[in-house]
């Protein structure tokens, strides 16, 4: 099987003005076609150098990818390198140029002699569509077991053109013979090491393979197939899927691109139901996280920041009385929160969060991290849960595992409705 | 001088697990001390493919800076691919070994005899303390011109490593003879092209350099000076900014780690003023910026997410006469938002944002991107101001933006009345 290598080119990436998502991507691509690859290597925008690195490459893999310098200004030095290294003349495309300068005058411009010089590609080369940008790459084989892609340094372009381009290119002329396809499984309130030991049996697969990952108090399980289709990838991942959650259970909240917030807006628009919401400490970034999904009207009615006490007072009807007695950051307060909201906010659920994110603000009895997180439901009932998050993790990481502890306590209470007693 | 090459050791990496942020860190880490590097190099966890990188990083590098492969699993096999390359045998260090017992036992964990190895390094390196984990790195010179530097995979590791001891060593030893320093101007309100042509004299400069950047509607310029030492360095830079800030006044909202939100609470926290914040598209997104705030809480009384248009005349007491002629998204209503926030929040300022985010929700004479950030003011009176958002940016750079303009326009008034009439 022919390997590839990955070789990104620009100077800013050498500076650090960049971070080289690029070649994440790439990565992760060339994993699911089941490509392997062995190196990755950053190179400035400087011919000879840009030589040293090709010769090394075309030495050891079959597929060299590139990114960058393919742009229009004399710093773009990545074809023209290229070409060099091969001996091979460049040789103008007129349909790239004509394309260029039907892209400017759409804007109102008119491309220079630098644009001219992205209608040429070595000679034998074809080119590599770019639909939504004027930097075309290519596709080119110098010699019969070499194989060079080439893609501009913007992310964007690099990706629709390796979807729309590159990946048929490589499963049409023989360099994939199998797929990798992978379910990640999402959970909230299990710490890794519980979920590792509840399914490590499955670490030993071979095919399809599970691994944890964790992140921000996010347990994940990635279950990976290899197979000649992504269909026959996904028929062996579905038994061992169906184990894993039968296994975790309530514990999973979702899969893939499922969010804590999307969940929770999907079972609420499910039930015909709608949601408030009160943040102390969160200050807004449940909202947040509920109305980045499109069509979060639908089901979210809105919220109070309570910050100050007065608010909680004035806005959801928090006796003052039990913020003298049991604070700002006690259970009760949570319920009260909860329930003020849904009254004043005419919803069905109520959701809130009272808490200490620090650094400041501890006291004797309450230390940073203590979080309470209120729930009113439909048929009036109020809930409070407590939580004790390490305070050494700090202010933001506090208030982000809370705001997600507050969507999950929501979850599971959904979760909890429709387990048949 | 000395040249530096990064060689990033990780089949995570290669399989497009994480993303390679130590390899953005050591170039800028790098740049700062003015010493060059041409290449980076990233490269899996095998023994024969470390000892193919090394060979050609040590015919063209001078200093080769490793990350990853530190820690106790079988897979971390960096040091001993780097002792063998050099056909240096590996030397236990006592007191490495009694650190890694200590940090384990303070764990109530005991270690394996995996985690003894990381007690051995190549006969003749150096110990590059670790205070943050247990895996220590090395610093070594296998012959009179080449210097390696290993740290670990973890980000928090390798920063801490770097700044107590690697630049320290660095220094010391002959590897620095000048230093980069930046300042970086921080602008909201005025696009990148606008920016850029005010100041276009100052690209020419070559010590300090003067360079633009951009991204999420956020445009920056950087000064950054080399000179010996970091003092020099400043006294470069201070004449051209402020140059710079004469020229491009009220545009500009900080600098280096400012952030809209801090500017703001720096402001309202001098003038023992409070604010509150009604949202609506940007749904809670404002208040999680000023909240992330530390010590947020003695200026900010908090806020009411108007989601609904119910919630606008429940809490916020918006004239539904005005919902209904006029809109939800209209200059009118962000007025009544303000003016109702300040009012329920007993606070000085109050700041909303109505607007339509999309994908959904356009009419015929109101597109997505159609955005009004209502103010009021302690003395008040109410403004409120249009934005017209490109609506191809989509649903989460619209509410980002929105909520940075609301931040900035708030900024803006405050500078307002300071300025002498």
């Amino acid at each position: 099987m022919a390997t590839a290598e990955i070789i990104c080119i620009g100077t800013e990436l050498l500076l650090g003005e960049i971070l080289n998502s690029n070649a994440q991507y790439l990565a992760q691509e060339l994993a699911k076609l089941g490509i392997s690859h062995h190196f990755q290597t950053v190179v400035g925008d400087n011919i000879d150098r840009i030589h040293q690195v090709l010769a090394i490459a075309c030495n050891r893999s079959q597929i060299i990818i590139t990114t960058g310098g393919l742009g229009p200004t004399p710093d773009d030095l990545t074809t023209e390198a290229i070409a060099s290294f091969f001996h091979t003349p460049l040789q103008e495309h007129p349909d790239i140029w004509s394309k260029i300068q039907q892209d400017y005058s759409r804007s109102g411009r008119t491309p220079t002699d630098n644009n001219r010089k992205q209608a040429f590609l070595p000679q034998g080369a074809e080119i590599l569509t770019n639909s939504v940008g004027t930097a075309p790459g290519m596709i080119w084989k110098p010699y019969a077991n070499l194989l060079i892609l080439t893609f501009p340094g913007v992310p964007n372009e690099l990706y629709t053109m390796w979807q729309e381009v590159a990946v048929p290119y490589l499963k049409n002329n023989g360099y994939v013979d199998s797929v990798l396809h992978s379910r990640v499984l999402l959970y909230w309130g299990i710490p890794e090491s519980a979920l590792a030991s509840k399914v490590e049996p499955f670490f030993q697969l071979t095919n399809p393979t599970v691994a944890p990952y964790a992140n921000y108090g996010q347990a994940r399980l990635r279950i990976t197939a290899k197979a000649a289709t992504t269909a026959e990838a996904m028929d062996l991942i579905a038994p061992v899927e169906a184990q894993i959650l039968q296994l975790t259970g309530a514990d999973c909240y979702g899969k893939d691109d499922d969010t804590l917030a999307s969940v929770v807006g999907n079972q609420l628009q499910a039930r015909h139901q709608t949601l408030a919401i009160a943040e102390s400490c969160t200050g807004g970034l449940v909202g947040d996280m509920l109305t980045s999904i499109a069509g979060s009207s639908a089901y979210f009615q809105g919220g109070v920041i309570s910050y100050s006490n007065q608010a909680k007072i004035d806005l959801l009807g928090v006796n003052p009385h039990t913020l003298a007695t049991e604070g700002a950051v006690s259970a009760a307060t949570a319920q009260q929160m909860a329930q003020g909201v849904a009254h004043a906010l005419k919803a069905d659920w109520g959701l809130s969060i009272t808490g200490i994110a620090g650094p400041t603000g501890a006291t004797a009895t309450k230390p940073v991290g203590l979080v309470y997180i209120g729930l009113y439901h439909p048929h009036g009932q109020v809930t409070a849960q407590e939580y004790r998050f390490n305070p050494s993790r700090g202010r933001n990481w506090i208030r982000r595992v809370s705001a997600c502890s507050a969507l999950d306590q929501l979850r599971r209470s959904f979760a909890m409705i429709d387990t048949p007693k």
